[in-house]
């Protein structure tokens, strides 16, 4: 019993931790904010408060709490998000027109679970059952932690719709040294695990650890700059099809795309958005907000390619978490490697780098039983695999083996490039 | 000067009332309900709220006040409507968009200007200006006026998303007595007088006083009612192309109309809601939220047509302007007509009436000069006309001569119909 | 019996004429040019084909021939239009993806219908049933001329897509004398008889004969011409939002309008595609592909305004119908109005001119009974009124009563601009 | 020398024989039926005609051929499909709107371009010259077999349209026995090599040979079966989220689909389109026209999955390449695999069998130099993997590491299912 009530005050703390962050994330906002829904991708700041409160609800008090009752019936349409098998759900699209419930009444929604959630793990349960609220909430709270990221690249977004461009915090200001110009380490061929060994958290997709052949590679000791960016659109990359996948030069020509995402002229020079608002363009920093189109078409420019997920977690295997992660309150990257271990730098947090996985399942994997089997398995195509956290990850969130997954045409993620190339075999 | 002084006074008093009634209007609404545009006709109420501040900020304050400093520069982006020779204005339908300025500043917003209102108004000012500035505050308050009516209809449209459909207000209940079958009032032909003589104020789109020709028609007693509709829709009128115009027939398929608005069927029953909630079908009821398309082939279905502006206009010239418009807080048709002098009744406030008359200048029309010409002269193409107020309209807004439009297709105003017929030439 | 015979004769004549033209039409056409439809409002010359042909069959033969067995069952599928009382049609937008019947099988199905079409008329039918038969037959050759102009106009349109602009037949050079500027001619107030009186054939949206009060007026004695038009583009008139209406200003916006349609510059110079291939801009010539949008900003930017239909036909009434026609065999405007009888010039023939009508019914108009019904009524709705016939237009299918429509923003008829003012009021 | 002539002898054979079964396929046509695109993967066979061609006359003639004058030069603009580094070309959408050239050009263009090639492939050219002259002739064979593919699948889609379902060709009835229910073939895991070795001629996305790890897997011995296919559409299957990728549920919602392409049901029966017109669904035929997510949602139905790439040829290794290809001119599947070989049936030919494996390239991949460049690798992205050939492949064309790549939403192509599924680790 004492394990168990010491593991069970373990995990509560975790969930005070991670649900305290969430509305820290929320302090800077207007009420007003909190409302709108600027485009597809993204979710009102109330839904996201909402929907990871419900999933809690959902999945741990519905299903592990004796005589509890739901805080509002209505919730369950308007705060699931995808799960077919729950039951309906108010469409995505529209969930920017949903001014009721109030704000306040989100946060009671928030309190009301709150003081249940600490009720069910400071009472006695099974053991049996104990495992399965334990696991259950675990991805509860890594769930959280996903849209805690979300909100941030969500209220960017918001916000970076308002022409007089208002800013989320304060600027912060900072000599960052530059890193200098990246190299390349290689790495040798063979027959390597990859995947998660299932010892400490991870989501379904990670699983499970499988052997991968790879042939030898070089990976780019850093990641590629703004600066660097800039050259290439100099060169007239947003110009020139060739170095563009079709879709990807489809999309250049339907969007107008000229630049990352955030990056705008003014009086002839760059400047970009962020969310401590508008500044120059700083050209050591890491290059951000590019669609997986816009990597690989800087690195067909550069003659070089973008890693395989693959390579990239088995070169970074083993390396401690540590960078510029949602911790530090950033909320942009800016890394420059400069006193990190090497030989790759800027590996974890900064910007998420895209790779030239597509998302599919490794082999053998089994996705969760029941409803969560909804939460990662059934995007599986036309996704591309990201790799390495940002600063908008939260670090207790992350480890090496993690999967990150968009559409290859997605900006607003903080998603950045690292340079690959082969190794020409003799 | 007393005189002037007196009009000035009494224009001041209007202003405020006037001023004061929208913010009444929003009264009901939380915070989260100002922000939002549920479509691309409705504008967010907050927008509303500073739109019209910005009309006296921009052709009064900075026309006629010595030394008026702007409260806010970004404001003439934000809160230009539509008014192409005064500046770039922010696209219309990204008006849900913007967060920021909070609510509180767009009140902060209103009291400032209602500050150097009353100050232009009680200083003394040369006659000539005077006379100018009151033409351009009379045509302010009237603008006002009618962003009060699309406050109450995109209020309306934008609770209406919610899956649980909120209420504005309470729910008025009410006897009414039903006032029994429409008949028809018949009109001599002859060369009639229509249009504004300019007496009291009226929109440029109004004058000049043209003479007409018309033939000899009648025009319904009374509007018609939501158990009359019923019986169009129970025969199939939606479901028969053979009623409807090519334009309208592509709406209803398109659009899969199967009944007016805010129409809905709960186990078998028609509902509808309105601003105090829903509730079941009334069939004495004017119906309320059809387009014209359906206006129109109600009426071939019927038998009969809708009636012409001038017919309309001919046959309420001189009557008293009384009736459900918005100083009685219904915001929902309910008059009855019963106790009203005949021989047409409901003819003023209660729903706008959709003519056959397609929106085009009077012979011989001058728009206003300078960017208020922009105001009505150039939506002269792809609307109708409707006459007559509704209960969202205010009577101290309302003339006889009014003219609204919209495109044939909106149903978000409170729009109804009132039928009409040919005498047979012997 | 004699009578009949004759009057049956001379319409068995007309019948013949009208249908010679139609396959004259086509003659410049490679089979390939048959098939396609280059945009939703035009259709493949080889439908245009078959459906006049299906109307003798549908409306004629299978009411009026005894024992008539129908060609092909298929077709009252593929080449019913839009009648919707008739029964189900193909979806308009898909008529380019059939490619059988081939146009061999339609030339067929015209043949056979031809012959069945003599076999009647020559055949003994009663006073009664002739009557009616030769009333709908009327209506069919003029509906088929009708085609013929669409025939012309989407011919165009379609060899108009191909990047090296064929020509549909030589170019027709001609040393055309400038007809020198344009005045202004003015017609008095009075109360006037408008529509046509029924003694010749008209359709049924040109009647009854209905008294207009009209203000007095002037009428601009020639069209608008190339020249004329250029500097209007030339002092910005596509760049200046002043000039136009609201819907024509998006239009403008969005399918980015620089000048009619057909219009291009090659090496800094303005050349225009017609059916004898491109040629420079002539600038005498009237303008033509012009939108009513284009019309009314020209107008508006020229400080003065379109006529009304009512206007229009007031002031030609009596005219003798002569001008550039389809019989000519130009296909372009080019009429100087040198040699005509004033005191108004390219009045008939040409082009097309604008009115600013809507296209509404006539006070007391009776649509055709039955199917026929749809023929003109259900397009009464955001349609704008074009009087005057065409380049396009066979003179025997013409009279100053014809009201044309189209959709304000259309631009492929040979359409042009008349300007008109007010007298000003003393 | 003589090697060389014979060598170029045979390969002027090989030219032939392709460039007949081109024009043989085409055969059936009316000529209307080459004009029309009747969606946007489709192309008008006038264009597969011309294209093909034009890739000899710009790749070989141009580069190749001593005074060599082009036919057209217009071509170079209509017929480049796609290759952005040799120039702007026709957009895509717009290929069935040019009716010149003419069909009749197009063959000349065709009798052109065979004189030039038999006269190249005839005269003198150096060694040096000739290897890569050979390289990409055999290119543009291939080439060519891929276009003759799409004609077929173009051309049922086209008549498709019509809503006669016209036939190409006569109903080819056969007796096919049933191969009974499928079972499991299992292969052991390990490092195996994939991809081609480039000793006969392979496109260049299937080299590299390279080593990968292969965990145990089963292969479904037959290919499912419209009958077994039918079972999970009558289980509700389109009706049923939890089967489906999300964006294959999408998919399923907005195109409303029930069932594969080209099924239909006619009283309460379930039918097909085929090129030789509409038959009775046939239970025992191979499922075609399904898209990857249908496939992949069959399979997780079944308790399935589907095989990757690698799976799928590392068991198919060595096999023989004999099935039901385009040369037996059923174009339809019809295998039973009754009469072949084991373990598994019915793998070359039939249907293209969709995999799991989006379509990347393979580590190490170069791509062709030049403007070949652009043939294959800018589509690696969003697109799936299918293996094996179909009933309109030429086996001539197909070798067992052919890699064919679809959108995961395309069902115009003979595609099909072979299910796979893990083998329990222990």
């Amino acid at each position: 019993m004492k394990t168990q009530a010491t593991e069970m005050n373990k995990m509560l703390k975790s969930y005070q931790t991670v649900r305290s962050f969430s509305e820290m994330l929320v302090q800077p906002l207007n009420l007003e904010d909190f409302i709108i829904q600027s485009m597809e991708d993204t979710s009102p700041p109330k839904w996201h408060l909402a929907h990871t409160t419900w999933f809690y609800e959902k999945f741990i008090l519905k299903e592990f709490a004796e005589d509890y009752r739901g805080f509002n019936d209505q919730f369950d349409y308007l705060f699931n998000s995808y799960y077919e098998t729950v039951g309906p759900f108010h469409p995505r699209i529209q969930r920017g027109l949903i001014t009721r419930p109030s704000v306040e009444e989100v946060f009671e929604y928030r309190s009301y679970i709150d003081v249940h959630m600490a009720d069910l793990l400071e009472s006695g349960i099974s053991e049996e059952k104990k495992k399965e609220l334990l696991q259950v909430l675990e991805i509860g709270l890594h769930h959280e932690q996903q849209h805690q990221e979300l909100l941030l690249t969500d209220i960017k977004y918001n916000l970076s719709q308002n022409p007089f461009l208002p800013a989320y915090q304060e600027q912060k200001e900072r000599n960052k040294p530059s890193a200098g110009a990246s190299t390349y380490f290689e790495l040798k061929s063979g027959l390597f695990e990859i995947g998660n060994n299932g010892e400490t958290f991870c989501f379904d997709n990670e699983t499970p650890l499988h052997k991968v052949w790879l042939e030898p590679y070089k990976l780019a000791t850093h990641l590629v700059t703004n600066g660097e960016y800039l050259a290439f659109i100099e060169d007239g990359g947003y110009k020139k099809p060739q170095f563009w996948l079709s879709d990807g030069w489809s999309g250049v020509c339907k969007n107008q795309w000229e630049s990352p995402l955030y990056w705008f002229k003014r009086d002839d020079e760059w400047h970009v958005y962020t969310l401590g608002g508008e500044k120059k363009l700083d050209h050591d920093e890491p290059v951000c907000h590019v669609s997986f189109y816009e990597a690989d078409a800087y690195a067909r420019w550069a003659g070089k390619r973008l890693p395989t997920e693959q390579e990239w977690e088995h070169a970074l295997a083993g390396k401690k978490v540590e960078g510029n992660f949602a911790e530090s309150g950033n909320y942009h990257p800016v890394s420059s490697g400069l006193h990190e271990d090497g030989p790759l730098y800027q590996t974890f947090g900064d910007v998420w780098e895209w790779t030239k996985s597509p998302y599919v399942s490794y082999p053998g994997n089994k996705p969760y039983e029941g409803a969560l089997g909804e939460y990662n398995a059934k995007f599986m195509c036309n996704q591309m695999v990201l790799r390495g956290g940002s600063c908008a990850t939260s670090s207790s969130h992350f480890r090496p083996t993690y999967r990150n997954f968009f559409q290859p045409e997605k900006r607003w993620q903080f998603s950045g490039i690292r340079l690959a190339e082969d190794v020409k075999r003799t």
